[in-house]
């Protein structure tokens, strides 16, 4: 179930008062709360708060984080918006798959649904950070919407998914919680690290191959533990290679895999 | 099946340019064209155009009203959108009920989705001139939507309806096709007369008991042709009662029922 606790909002390179202020009222409308902006282009939202009418709260406790990647670091899910059905073989889920799909893993951790950049759209490298992307489905017309307008849309079908019945959840303890997006994105990191080390991704291209690899993780919904294993040892491997350059600093552990790491 | 040719939106007493070609935009975006403005608190829609953002056929196609029941009078069917949940009795429909609805009744002709007006919503006075209301549920911290992310919410929905595979209509005869709502309404005005001359309503509150009457006959999705037919027979009514005051210049017809008179 979708609730103000377990959903963020990110708007990613926020430029208008108008559109931040509009969609910090709707999120008011449909009780949703957590808002976080990705590298806003400007600092200067005087303006916002005279739409956000009654959303001030929202405003007042939003959070500003330097990147995409930081912005999602505590999430165990995100999904991106988009007008490209199709993206590196990837296929956009409807507005309705999305938000079912949000709801589902928000029994795993936080989830995100991610808006933005508002003069181009998120392009594919930060729709590569989301877990998923959806398209709103739009007339060939006028394919492009208004930002606040599609929050309004994609807040409105999670406030219903948010009204169905409750499943009753298990409670997880810490280390079966779903793996936080920050540490799968520093387990990316250092898998092309250790991978172009090892000479197995061509360093002219090694996005194509290192996502593919990346996505068949995403796709296991891995735990935490998990996650934090999988890292622990992709460091291991780095060092046993010789890369000290990766991780300067840090001597080889005479210990085995240790999450905490 | 809702399409742009049997679904018309309806602006009440529309006051802002950013509202109207923000609507206009959400329309095109989910390819509806129809749109009425009914007695429009201005006619200065300066920066409409500069926020339709490709939904200037729309702007352009647009028609102006004198009142809601003259833009309505083509319809057979309309909801219009209210917070409130209960009005006079009668109980608010969901948006998905609401779009279910619409679609079932554009076999009957043209439907129509009301929005407005600007400040203080649509009055119980005007949501009695539409068939049905609609709430779209919202958090009690700020029950108020912007306009504009209505529309985007419920044309969303619209267009969703739209998508699903069309039930095989068979084509009506003109006699067949649902009531319009200006014949209903010209129904429910000479009804008013004729009870009232009748003192079968209270003249000072005829109203509750008349809307009951004209909610059942709507209820009944009168035809084109039935419709036609009770509105003779209450002006036949009116004249056999001496109500020649009622009906100036008029005289009684000399044959019976006629659904053209």
């Amino acid at each position: 179930m979708l609730t103000a606790g377990n959903m963020t909002v990110i708007l990613h390179q926020t430029r208008s008062p108008e559109n931040l202020g509009s969609v910090a009222r709707v999120m008011a409308n449909f009780g949703f709360s957590r808002l976080i902006l990705s590298d806003p282009r400007t600092y200067n939202f005087r303006g916002a708060e005279r739409l956000a009418v009654k959303g001030d709260a929202v405003l007042e406790a939003m959070a500003v984080a330097q990147s995409l990647p930081e912005a999602l670091k505590d999430c165990v899910y995100a999904v991106g918006t988009t007008s490209r059905t199709q993206i590196e073989g990837r296929t956009a889920l409807t507005p309705e798959e999305a938000v079912a799909r949000l709801a589902e893993q928000s029994r795993r951790g936080r989830v995100a649904l991610v808006l933005g950049g508002e003069q181009r759209g998120l392009s594919n490298e930060e729709l590569a950070f989301c877990t998923d992307f959806l398209v709103i489905p739009t007339s060939e017309v006028q394919p492009s919407m208004n930002l606040a307008q599609a929050a309004a849309v994609l807040l409105y079908l999670c406030s219903r998914e948010g009204r169905k019945p409750a499943e009753v959840a298990p409670s997880l303890e810490p280390e079966q919680q779903g793996a936080k997006m920050g540490t799968v994105r520093a387990l990316g990191d250092r898998m092309r690290q250790v991978m172009l080390e090892a000479q197995f991704l061509n360093p002219q291209a090694p996005d194509h191959i290192l996502r593919e690899l990346e996505r068949s993780l995403l796709r296991a919904e891995l735990t935490q533990r998990e996650a934090e294993l999988w890292l622990t040892a992709f460091k291991h491997l780095g060092r046993a290679m010789g890369g000290s350059k990766g991780t300067p600093g840090k001597g080889a552990p005479s210990r085995g895999p240790d999450p905490k790491d």
